[in-house]
């Protein structure tokens, strides 16, 4: 296991913008665009060009010169950097508000991460479509699940459900969690949990707002 | 305007704590704690102590030997890091399922970001109540919005809307956006750009099962 002092691990900036460079090139890609130069790539981005350099190099990608970055190359280049040459399977336990925005993001599809169930224990809400997935009973979730067939459950619970429901799906061999609740579920052990940020953007706003936190960040 | 050299500069990573330091907090308030240690609010953050030592120490706050901190004072100590003790005004612009989402997000209300109008260009939403929030005619903004009315605006439109809308929103004095499509909205000058990053906790997720990254982060 790696730990933050080592060398090889890849800045968490540029684990960031990688999902932002690959959006980008493939809407270059749908224009038809067959080359990409560094710097016009930062245009849209709001990068500079040597960041993104820089950033593709630590996985060994780099562009010929006057030409810059083969466009077709580069999206996969950058898919197989992200890992979404596999496809992961989710499921999303709590369709509420969130449960439910989630389910259709596009973005989760586009980048090969699927939702294959959603759970809820609303009678209201079982057995309703949610964009294109059924939402299913998590009291019965030991029947339809099979052993390692998931790989990230996104919870959107209400926070107070949210550890034992995290607790269940461990049980049931999901070891990866996106939590979009504002419940704390470190105590589940060997697990990795990603906790959504969603109130952390609006912090930094206000902050910037307040003229502590430059306009632009630099990473 | 400081830059990232800046000494004086918060760690990002710290900024990134301070929500859910504030949030347990606050929990341990309703419980009625009145003393909380750095070494148990880490337990329950899975934080180290130290590390919230080192955090709540940039902002000269400090616990009391064989005490800690003082439940409230802290509370406050950090509500007002955090530029809470200010009300922020938001609008929400596009009352899709994303933007729906985040007007009933109790997160905000919670540290004192108000939605205050939400905004739509389809006839079947205008009018409605969402959250107890009325959506209104995105087309008469000019007609709804005073100057310098709004703080921060959240962007839930199309992809293919959201620079137009952040556009025409940054015309009537709105100058902090929080963007939750994947458009790049860095051609609008002088505004504070936040890019939610609901894609960016999976890739974190689908790298670390893929053991490329350590299973719990240092920061």
């Amino acid at each position: 296991m790696k730990t933050s002092k080592d060398k090889n691990r890849i800045p968490e900036a540029t684990m960031r913008r990688l999902p932002r460079y690959f959006l980008q090139i493939k809407r270059l890609l749908d224009e038809g665009s067959r080359y990409v130069s560094s710097k016009k790539l930062g245009d849209y981005l709001g990068v500079k060009g040597t960041q993104i350099r820089k950033d593709l190099s630590y996985f060994g990608v780099f562009g010929k010169a006057r030409y810059g970055y083969e466009t077709l190359s580069l999206a996969k280049a950058i898919k197989k950097i992200l890992g979404l040459t596999k496809q992961y399977k989710m499921v999303i336990v709590g369709a509420g508000n969130i449960g439910r925005a989630l389910a259709s993001y596009s973005g989760f599809h586009t980048c090969g991460f699927d939702v294959k169930y959603i759970f809820d224990i609303d009678d209201k809400k079982i057995g309703n479509i949610i964009s294109g997935v059924k939402v299913y009973d998590f009291n019965k979730i030991e029947e339809i699940l099979d052993k390692g067939e998931i790989d990230i459950a996104i919870i959107s619970t209400p926070e107070n459900k949210a550890l034992q429901a995290a607790q269940r799906l461990k049980d049931n061999g999901v070891n990866a969690f996106y939590n979009f609740t504002s419940a704390e579920l470190n105590s589940i052990e060997d697990v990795f949990i990603e906790d959504a940020e969603i109130s952390h953007g609006i912090f930094k706003l206000a902050h910037r707002l307040r003229g502590k936190w430059p306009r632009k960040e630099s990473d």
